[in-house]
C-alpha cells in the first residue's frame, strides 16, 4: 500500500493511476448544522436534513447531512488531493453509492481513495478510463460513505 | 403506464409504490451560470465547472455543471414530487448513477421515475425498499442523468 503519488497533483496523467495503489488524506472537512440545513433546504428538505427539532423525533434521532451533500464533500477532498488537476476530462458516473453511516453536524471527514481498474480508451487513444474506490471516514474512522468513480483522464 | 400516483405524497406508503408505474413531473428547474459556479466552488473546483473563460476552450466547450450538482437537482424534484413525506426513512444508496449530457447554464430539467423494485424488509416488517430509476431530462427531451436510487419507506 503506497500512500504517495509519484506524480504532484499538477503533472499527473492517467498513465500515474496504478492499480491497486491507495492513498489517504490528511485533510478534514468538518460539517457544520447551518450547512447541513442550508444543503438540505436547497435540494434535499427532507425534516431530518434541515428541521432539527423535528429530526430530534425521527428516524435518525438526530439532524443529519443529506447523502448528497456527504457525496458533495467526497468530491470536494478528491478534486483537491486525488483527481488530476491538469488531465480530467470529466466523470460518466459512479457505480454502488453506499451511505453507510449518517453525518452529523461536527463530524470530520477525511479520504480514502484505491485505484480498481486502468484502462486506456479504444476510440479515443489520448484518454483512459480510471475506476477508482473512494471512501469519506469520519472521525471514528468508520466509513460513512463508499462509491466506485470513473474518471477520464489524458494520458502524458 | 401510469402517470398519477394513487395517494398524495402527504399520504403516500411503500405499499404505494408499484413496480412498473412510471411518473413524469411537469415541473422544470433552470440552472444558472452562478449557481452552478457557486456549486463547484463549494463542491467540484475543476476549471469546467467554476471558470467559463477556461472552461470555454475545455474538454465540454463551455462551463457545466457538476454531475453532483445535476444529481442534487434531480433530488430536489425527487424528494418535492416523488419521494413520499410522511414515509421515507432514508436511502441506503444509488447505482449505476450516470451522466449522460452535459447541462449547461440556462437547462430546463425535469424529471421521470420508474419504479423497479419493491420488497419488504425481512428484519423490519415496518418498511420496505423501493429501487427507482430516476431520470433528469432537459429541455430537448434528452436524458442528462440517470441513476437507480433506493429508498426505505414505512408500510401504511
Amino acid at each position: 500500500m503506497s500512500n504517495e503519488f509519484s506524480r504532484p497533483i499538477d503533472d499527473r496523467y492517467f498513465d500515474d493511476y496504478v492499480v491497486g495503489s491507495t492513498y489517504e488524506f490528511p485533510e478534514r472537512v468538518q460539517v457544520t448544522e447551518a450547512e447541513i440545513v442550508a444543503f438540505g433546504r436547497s435540494f434535499d428538505p427532507q425534516s431530518f436534513h434541515v428541521d432539527p427539532e423535528a429530526a430530534a423525533d425521527g428516524p435518525f434521532h438526530g439532524l443529519i447531512a443529506s447523502g448528497w451533500h456527504t457525496a458533495g464533500l467526497m468530491m470536494r477532498l478528491y478534486a483537491k488531493h486525488y483527481l488530476s488537476h491538469v488531465a480530467s476530462l470529466g466523470g460518466p458516473g459512479v457505480d454502488e453509492l453506499r451511505w453507510l453511516v449518517p453525518v452529523r453536524p461536527g463530524d470530520q471527514l477525511r479520504l480514502r481513495t484505491t485505484v480498481l481498474e486502468a484502462r486506456l480508451s479504444r476510440s479515443k487513444p489520448d484518454r483512459g478510463l480510471v475506476r477508482t474506490r473512494a471512501e469519506l471516514l469520519n472521525q471514528d474512522d468508520a466509513v460513512v460513505l463508499r462509491v466506485e468513480a470513473l474518471n477520464f483522464l489524458a494520458v502524458r
